[in-house]
């Protein structure tokens, strides 16, 4: 069979990397494929840097449009990134009857909804294994593996800056800057790591996760997303000494009210798989009615894993574009006319435990205030520990793990609290998560 | 669309369960397939098991026969397990243009070559998602998510007994005869337990997996397989103290030499997440040149999440059955008529590093005897602990680590080591993988 032509937009790190994996492995892959697969055309607006990774075979233009109008080109890869031309890019690809393979999360998890009913309209396929997890094929598990199920929740670390830094402060003891400035050196975090450290880009993968596990449409704007900026070493390790690690999650889970979607720093019985994937690495954790829970391990970024991932929905693409497009893996998993309208939930009725820690006068009265409070709003404490006041001070640390309550109530309690004479400053708040089932968390 | 209509031989502890989550969530898994799933007919000799579970509207009968021939049936699920019947019902299914569905890994590692050469010929799907590490998505892993990859090695806990006796061993301090008697009283090892505990089970599961991560045809004669009966609770604690966890891991590994296809226990560094895979559960890594490492972990048995892999082939099948047989996913992930012949490496020939221990007179030159030996062999020792004699004993044990050698190398030394006259009784010898990289073991 003839080889199928591939237009590639963007040499930067994962271009790169995809050029240089599917030269590496043509063979292998055609094996697979049961053809070649071939770059026919890159447009990079480096022209010079394009051709010298790309060599004499391959065209180079700076005019992305000339990939996604070029009449030999079968299937269109963007890697350019950002909403903007990415959108404009991808949508006239389809327009122009190209597949679409693209790793770019930001702009399916805001308009997603919109690029694939393009797709639908014209027949075309748009895949984007890469734009979730790197190299982990969890977009294909979730949209593939697991259609037996009725999945009831996703938990994953998403985000491997901020597991690295996560890592290091726990491994080290060191605090976040520090912790940041190393991520920094050792080019795990940008120069301006907002994205990763706020939580923003793990936002856009759970809200890609959240549509393909619930059949629902895209909705970044109501996901809650909360960063680890604010986390202490004393956190740390206070969880720790409870026998909880904290990691920044995304979490989706279906409720019988509506759809959680959200990020943030989580406590995780440290005992769980997940608490254990360590530096740069991402996990993700699936619960399905029938399967239980599956964990899926691996790199999140990098040239090479993040290409694996391109390359494999080309193998995707290639397979499967005779095929009646009704009959193709519908984008979102579920068929485009059969998404569900379930909402997502507002943060503060979602229902989870909580680590509390706050700084109090070492004098009676204190706890019996705080346990007031917390049982008044019906918040039932799990655990709770008074660390010792340092020589010569009279304030103490005291920490709670609370039972499940809904987040409203918590932070209606943390106001009372932070209002008590005998209190210092502000309560430092942690969600928890068993990871486990929808019991109550247990004393350890 | 109307819906597709299934037939389904044999209700044991599968087949009901398939039947079981198919009900439950057949409305979610019409909107993901694009059409229903029925279980049209069901075959089990157990006429009136079958009738209670299916109820009224299924035909129901004791002749597997009426399930591959009926006209209006277009996948049958094979679920009776064996060699010879089920295999005969699986080609006539193929032989009636039938795609068939199947957990039967034993069937598929001995006969799978000519089942999906017979399929292949016929235009036919054979899907068996279920026939490896239950409800793991591991095989769509391999044959579709890592496509870019040249696979380098595949190692998997994937016999949940085994690991569950193991896992007991080690937390509860028991010995093996203990161990296996409270995994059978929990339901978790058969009254013959041979199957699981010798490693047989592991070799089916590997064999296929290193045919579909190598495109090589099965070959379940060539695997090397060892069980667990012969572990000491002793041996479990010395590689504890060294840093490791042993577990009955099914390996195979791409050398330059040919493809090691083995099953035996194993030494893995205990901070390796695989290592922390507890109980009956299942975990496999695979590490691609492009990807890395990556795991997946799950449930590797039970009724629902086999169900729910049976169930995810129904839904593939489902979606790919219209579509033109040369582009659908090969079943061994390469195209059948591209599958490769590199050889099976002899067991001898493999090279891995090895843990030994060895009792042993309390007396000077009993050591440099035996580093002599292992000198002598270009063997070299990563590690070495001489445990102090008991109070009045005059016996010591001393385990030694090695760094990579030739299995053919190692037997050798044991041999004339065994020979020592220092030396009392045998030499254990168990395998050694770091799983990182092909390094040899560092000290600890």
């Amino acid at each position: 069979m003839k080889p199928i032509n591939v237009g590639l937009i963007g040499v930067g790190t994962v271009g790169s990397g995809t050029f240089a994996v599917l030269r590496r492995n043509q063979e292998e892959i055609a094996r697979r494929a049961g053809r070649g697969i071939v770059i026919k055309i890159i447009a990079d607006l480096e022209v010079d840097k394009a051709r010298k990774i790309a060599g004499d075979d391959t065209l180079i233009t700076a005019d992305a449009n000339d990939v996604v109008t070029h009449p030999d080109v079968s299937i269109v890869i963007e890697l350019i990134g950002g909403l903007t031309t990415a959108k404009e890019l991808i949508l006239k690809a389809i327009e122009n009857g190209k597949h679409v393979v693209t790793a770019n999360k930001a702009l399916l998890a805001s308009h997603g909804t919109e690029i694939f009913a393009a797709a639908q309209r014209k027949g075309v396929m748009v895949a984007f294994e890469a734009a979730v997890a790197g190299g982990i094929p969890i977009i294909k598990a979730l949209r593939e593996g697991l259609t037996a199920n009725r999945i009831e929740w996703v938990a994953g670390i998403i985000n491997g800056t901020s597991n690295f830094i996560l890592s290091e402060m726990r491994n080290k003891g060191l605090d976040f800057d520090t912790a940041l400035k190393q991520a920094q050196k050792l080019g795990y975090a940008e120069v301006d790591p907002a994205f990763d450290i706020e939580g923003i880009d793990a936002a856009h993968k759970i809200t890609i996760m959240a549509a393909i596990a619930f059949g629902i449409p895209m909705q970044l704007d109501k996901a809650y997303t909360e960063g680890i900026t604010k986390l202490t070493r004393e956190d740390i390790h206070y969880a720790g000494e409870l026998g909880y690690r904290i990691k920044l999650l995304g979490i989706t889970k279906r409720t019988s009210k509506g759809i959680e979607l959200r990020v943030h720093p989580t406590l995780i019985p440290s005992r769980r798989l997940i608490a254990n994937v360590e530096g740069v690495m991402n996990a993700i954790v699936v619960k399905g009615d029938a399967v239980g829970h599956t964990l899926y391990y691996g790199a999140g970024a990098g040239a090479e894993p993040t290409a694996s991932s391109v390359i494999a929905d080309l193998v995707d693409v290639t397979r499967m574009h005779t095929a009646d497009p009704k009959h193709r893996v519908p984008h979102l998993a579920f068929q485009p006319d059969l998404l569900s309208n379930i909402p997502i939930l507002p943060m503060e009725e979602v229902e989870t435990s909580y680590y509390l820690r706050l700084r109090a006068m070492d004098k009676t009265g204190v706890l019996a205030d705080i346990t007031r409070i917390l049982a008044e709003l019906n918040i039932s404490i799990g655990a709770m520990v008074q660390k010792e006041p340092n020589e010569g001070e009279d304030k103490v640390d005291i920490i709670m793990l609370t039972h499940l309550t809904v987040e409203r109530n918590i932070n209606y309690a943390i106001t009372k609290i932070e209002k008590l004479p005998a209190v210092m400053g502000n309560v430092t708040r942690i969600r928890l998560e068993e990871l486990n089932s929808n019991h109550p968390i247990k004393n350890n």
